[in-house]
């Protein structure tokens, strides 16, 4: 089934229902007001909204036009958000560029980071920021949320553990992430509000493509309405979400609705010419990686990170080109903090 | 005011009124089932919270009585936690017993992690882990749970944010963490569930110890019962909490709810012999700083860490020697993964 939040102006929005084509939805108060209520009791909940989504699906005309772009993300707020980085190609390109080791751990042990979850924006929201010399970039990535996950839980039990599937782009802001990182404690204000595709979907909604707890589709971005980036989220996957789930909980809980990301997709590629889309290759799923291949090759980077204005547009097809989750659209836009008079969350308002 | 959240087999549990003397409290289901609603509502919950804290104070018989061990932490899950390490003493010791620099942005640029907040334990709950050796230890902290802050808060939006006060055992697993740090993503697995304790009061209640945004009282720790620490918070405390709260707000908002953590609480000493509570000191918040300086001076460390079956007791007391915040007072009980039959996060079940 495929499910979304809509924005009422509160902090959790109101859950919908969204029938496979992505045309229609429906509120369903009755069994579950919000995601998070839904998944802190997703036994009994979701057998309700799967008959609510085939209902749906027998008779869209039942149900309410669905826009994506009054859609929050799936959870707008979430108790937690762990990234992992399981497209190796991604850290091997940074090393190289730094002229750096791959450290023989990093084949073995997945990289994860713990990230914000108090406020993500929603899908056509802005990515804002105070001031475009932070290094803003996007990172593409497929997420998906958990169940309730014991300590110690094996790659089985992660897997059993997954319960919707979602797309996001993690904001990055590269020229702060250097001096962020050598503090040693990871990321934070290198990180900016995440957002998510409006749609989180069920495996069994992708059932063809979802294959040892990965997502086997290409991701696609465009970056100002241009092609920038389709890379296989199956490929090229050295930890898969089962393996990531297990790595997050082995030494705590996961609670239910936690979130887990699978870093930036990426797909091994040979030259720099070759692995734009506009020669032939998969192209990208952030900034970075192109400008640590113009680096590694032509000594310095001439791709520039987001300036405000900049669009980003994130979406994945099914094979029969059907969009699977909706778009993540957004714009780069110049916080105002001005506009914080009510002091809801920016991601919440209308 | 005063408020905790009642354990009640549910993953919120249910906020009551707390009198100042911790004596007896009061459910309020008509103004706010939980703390993180009364957080979202601040503006019109918080008077009528406070209404019913003075009748209470005026005739605590007219409440239930209050048990620290059936509490919850006040969140008892969070949308965000971020602890800093503002006791630069602490950090100057890990430095130094590794023989290494203390950078001089340490001493302008707050340490920030963003640490797991899904699934917090009660303050009377155990400390779980599944193997003693991963170096278990505790650190106690105060923090602070602030409402919504705005991009680019300066520290007096910050301070004026601060909602509650609280005490934190933030359970760190010491044997974990240079591996971890080590691969430059910060803490994920080396931090254990985090317990609170029973009672978050607002800064009005500690009024002549809360100056500058910080709390000026020593924190006591016991280790089995015996005084393991008491330094004063408000003491080497280089970055206060308003501070702290601009620091995680500087690149994106911070929602109602946030929990900002102080780091370590440490004093700086004189040598060994001198710091021990034993020998007139105020002692430590962490077994990894007496392991530091007996690093310093007799070349290795010779306290263990926590085995289980070890208690650790954290409080904090007033002028007139009543506890604050009630204590923290938690077993280390190895974790059993067979009793998670419910799927329900350990913390909330009864």
């Amino acid at each position: 089934m495929k499910l979304a939040t809509l924005k009422d102006g509160s902090r959790d929005g109101v859950l919908v229902v969204v029938d496979r084509k992505l045309h229609v939805c429906r509120r369903v108060p009755a069994i579950s007001p919000t995601l998070q209520f839904a998944l802190d009791h997703w036994a009994t909940v979701a057998p309700q909204l799967q008959a609510v989504y085939d209902a749906l699906n027998a008779d869209p005309a039942d149900g309410d036009t669905f826009i994506e772009s009054n859609c929050h993300s799936p959870l707008p707020r979430a108790y937690q958000w762990a990234d992992g980085s399981a497209y190796l190609n991604h850290v091997e390109l940074v090393r190289k560029a730094r002229h750096a080791e791959v450290p023989a751990s990093l084949y073995t042990d997945p990289l994860m980071y713990q990230g914000g979850s108090d406020a993500f924006v929603g899908p056509w929201d802005p990515i804002y920021a105070l001031d475009a010399a932070w290094g803003i970039d996007f990172e593409a990535e497929v997420a998906v949320i958990t169940g309730d996950v014991p300590m110690g839980a094996d790659g089985a039990t992660g897997a059993a553990a997954i319960r919707l599937l979602m797309l996001v782009n993690d904001v990055s802001l590269r020229n702060l992430i250097p001096n962020e990182l050598a503090k040693g404690f990871g990321f934070f204000q290198s990180k900016a509000a995440s957002a998510f595709a409006p749609v989180a979907v069920t495996p069994d909604e992708v059932a063809a493509a979802w294959r040892d707890s990965k997502l086997c589709l290409p991701l696609h971005v465009s970056l100002n309405t241009i092609p920038f980036g389709k890379p296989n989220a199956g490929d090229d996957m050295t930890f898969n979400f089962a393996r990531l789930v297990a790595h997050a909980a082995r030494t705590r809980e996961l609670a239910a609705g936690t979130i887990i990301g699978s870093g930036t997709v990426s797909n091994r590629q040979g030259n720099l010419h070759g692995s734009s889309i506009g020669h032939g290759g998969v192209g990208y799923c952030c900034l970075a990686e192109l400008r640590m291949l113009e680096t590694i090759e032509k000594g310095g980077a001439t791709t520039p990170f987001l300036n405000f204005g900049d669009n980003v547009r994130i979406e994945m097809f099914d094979e029969d080109g059907a969009s699977i989750f909706g778009a993540i659209d957004q714009d780069v836009v110049r916080y105002d903090a001005a506009g914080v008079e009510d002091g809801r969350p920016i991601g919440a308002r209308l």
